[in-house]
């Protein structure tokens, strides 16, 4: 806890929520700062070529492929200052309980502090998948390319495929990590297993109808791109909740136009994304979407549009993984349930090339992304306990 | 219709439109334009005191209160050529054909050219109930004050008071107008007669949810304020379509909060309105309204706020003049039928000071306050003919 207020002096504070945006000053400070700490905690550290700031702690078998861990630190605009730092900070925690209790791993642990994972997990990917030109082309909330940030933090961008690393090339992969969600909280779990990650859709819906006056257009002969968007959004509402299952569909962005109280709106864009650990599940959600904007459009004789725009496939953690997570929860008396993310997570990156496990705690109102960010720090020790325990486990197989 | 292309020319020309806010140099010269020809057509013209240009032709016996009519010239921005500018021609064509075919009438003819209409019915609303403080320091869209536009037209705001004329100081007020509605052109239908003017009750409704992630957020833990607007909008449709009528309601406006695709909307506001010629029937769907804004908040979990912000109470239409308006057509052979008018218009104002009648003629599409405004030169013409036989027919009375 006094790493995790240390932590948040770096960056822009406002009402208990810190801003520090990945490649800033702040981000640069905050590295230099963990550095040290990781240091102090018995780590040997670097930053990678894709400027990632990893420690490393040597096992009884350096020829054993390392059980990692770790999170990330940058925010998003006006964030909190748990989302990622929690998993940082424990598992630098982990490796100085290690330490100080004399335990020697038999394979390396390595603790990794990734870098820009709001703008879309770049420190991971560059370590599992790997960055496209393009990725390092993207200008990221700082103001900065990625690739300009990379530097800034101390990679090497001309050897940014070193920073890659294979497939099967870790042992595992836990990230211990807020839930960001309410789910924990209501069902008053002390620990969420994560079953994996959800896939994402997206579509962009346009229904064109007629703007016309409000007055003098009688109701039969309408053809207004609001409503039509409201029948939509409860048809997708209804769609979604009529099924059992944890899938999610949200309508979070609508525009309409002209947008004034006495004209009838004649067009309606709007963004609709769906998510499920089952991927064959969105498909289906997607096709009945696609046929229920159809329909609406018919029913309200505008002329409807969708398309998809984005999709990622769900992502699975380890099983063998979840049972123990479970079973160290179990050991210390905690209750627990297992849940899917329905955030993104650098441990779906990591997934690419070994297998991973994740570990929430509840997250009060389910808030994150927002200075109102909380989780106690009786429940911050709870998921250092059970990440300290999984991975010693993990190092015994 | 070569006047008609003649005062296209005043104002800012655009795809067939033409836009001419009133108290600009467009509306000014428009007007002298007018008064020429008003002139020309046998009538003494005159600015009264609120900027409004009234011709006037003596009776055999100028004791009797005019008969009136007229129109308004000033538009919308971006508007079209016909809303307005149709009733002032044709009442200015109907002078000429009575005194060109040497008819000379019992009562004075007096036709009235009025002054903004779009922004409030200024001018007509200057004869028939006076002007307030407030609505002289409004500032129009010309950027000039009511005031200062009544003097720039060449009214003398010092007597504002002498522009207001006595209840029951008129025999009648007819105007002939286009239908900015889709009806008569649907039905098939030469010539509208207006039944009356439809009250207007506007709302602020407004749903307070809980913005949050849309991915870790399950459906039953949301208070999605979207969502708590789609099924209002959905039940306000449901409410107006399900009796029989003319009744109207329309939401204009959405705006929601955060409105980013991964955000579950925490706010929404809304206006709505609903028009109708029975003054009850409004309140009544007011009720329905608000019962419905409450039980949405409370399906989904939001809380619902509803307000009323504006209303008017409807006008009608004086029953003999509608009927001479009827018989009128008939002897033309004009196709008719009854409708109310969805718009407002300076007659509804004029009924302060005796009864008033309206004709309405097809508008294409049911397009109006657009450069693809459109009512063709028979379409005109019928109207004309029954605005000169009805004024004949009231002249008798």
């Amino acid at each position: 806890m006094e790493h995790w207020g240390q932590l948040a002096k770096f960056g822009t504070q406002n009402k208990g929520g810190t801003t520090r945006l990945a490649y800033t000053n702040a981000d640069k400070e905050a590295r230099a700062y963990l550095s040290q700490i990781m240091k102090e905690a018995g780590l040997q550290v670097h930053v990678d070529a894709a400027g990632n700031l990893v420690g490393r702690m040597s096992g009884m078998n350096d020829d054993l492929a390392p059980v990692v861990t770790g999170s990330h630190i940058d925010t998003v605009p006006e964030g909190g200052r748990f989302d990622g730092v929690v998993g940082v900070l424990s598992a630098i925690e982990v490796v100085q309980s290690l330490n100080a209790n004399h335990i020697r791993t038999r394979h390396p642990i390595e603790v990794i502090v990734f870098e820009d994972e709001e703008r879309g997990h770049i420190g991971s990917r560059a370590i599992s998948s790997g960055l496209s030109p393009d990725d390092l082309k993207l200008v990221v909330l700082s103001g900065k390319t990625v690739a300009d940030g990379i530097s800034f933090l101390g990679g090497d961008v001309s050897k940014i495929a070193q920073a890659r690393r294979n497939p099967k090339s870790i042992a595992a992969y836990v990230e211990l990590h807020i839930e960001q969600g309410g789910v924990l909280e209501k069902d008053k779990k002390d620990i969420g297993i994560v079953q994996g990650f959800v896939g994402v859709h997206r579509w962009n819906v346009t229904f064109i109808g007629l703007s016309n006056h409000a007055g003098t257009t009688p109701m039969n002969l309408r053809q207004d791109a609001l409503l039509a968007a409201a029948e939509f959004i409860t048809e997708v509402h209804r769609i979604t909740v009529s099924t059992p299952g944890h899938q999610v569909a949200t309508v979070g962005k609508l525009e309409i136009g002209p947008d004034a109280p006495n004209v009838i709106p004649g067009v309606a864009h709007l963004t609709l994304e769906a998510r499920d650990l089952d991927a064959k599940k969105i498909e289906d959600m997607g096709k009945k979407f696609e046929a229920a904007a159809n329909k609406t459009g018919k029913d309200t004789h505008t002329t409807a549009s969708i398309s998809r725009t984005y999709n990622t496939l769900p992502v699975l953690a380890d099983p063998k993984i979840m049972s123990i997570i479970a079973d160290s929860a179990k050991e210390r008396h905690y209750t627990q349930m297992q849940l899917p993310s329905g955030a993104a997570h650098d441990a779906q990156e990591m997934a690419a090339i070994g297998p991973v496990g994740m570990i929430f705690i509840p997250s009060k109102g389910g808030i994150s992304h927002s200075p109102d960010e909380y989780s106690s720090d009786i429940e911050i020790e709870r998921g250092a306990n059970v990440l300290l325990r999984t991975l010693m486990k993990l190092d015994k197989k």
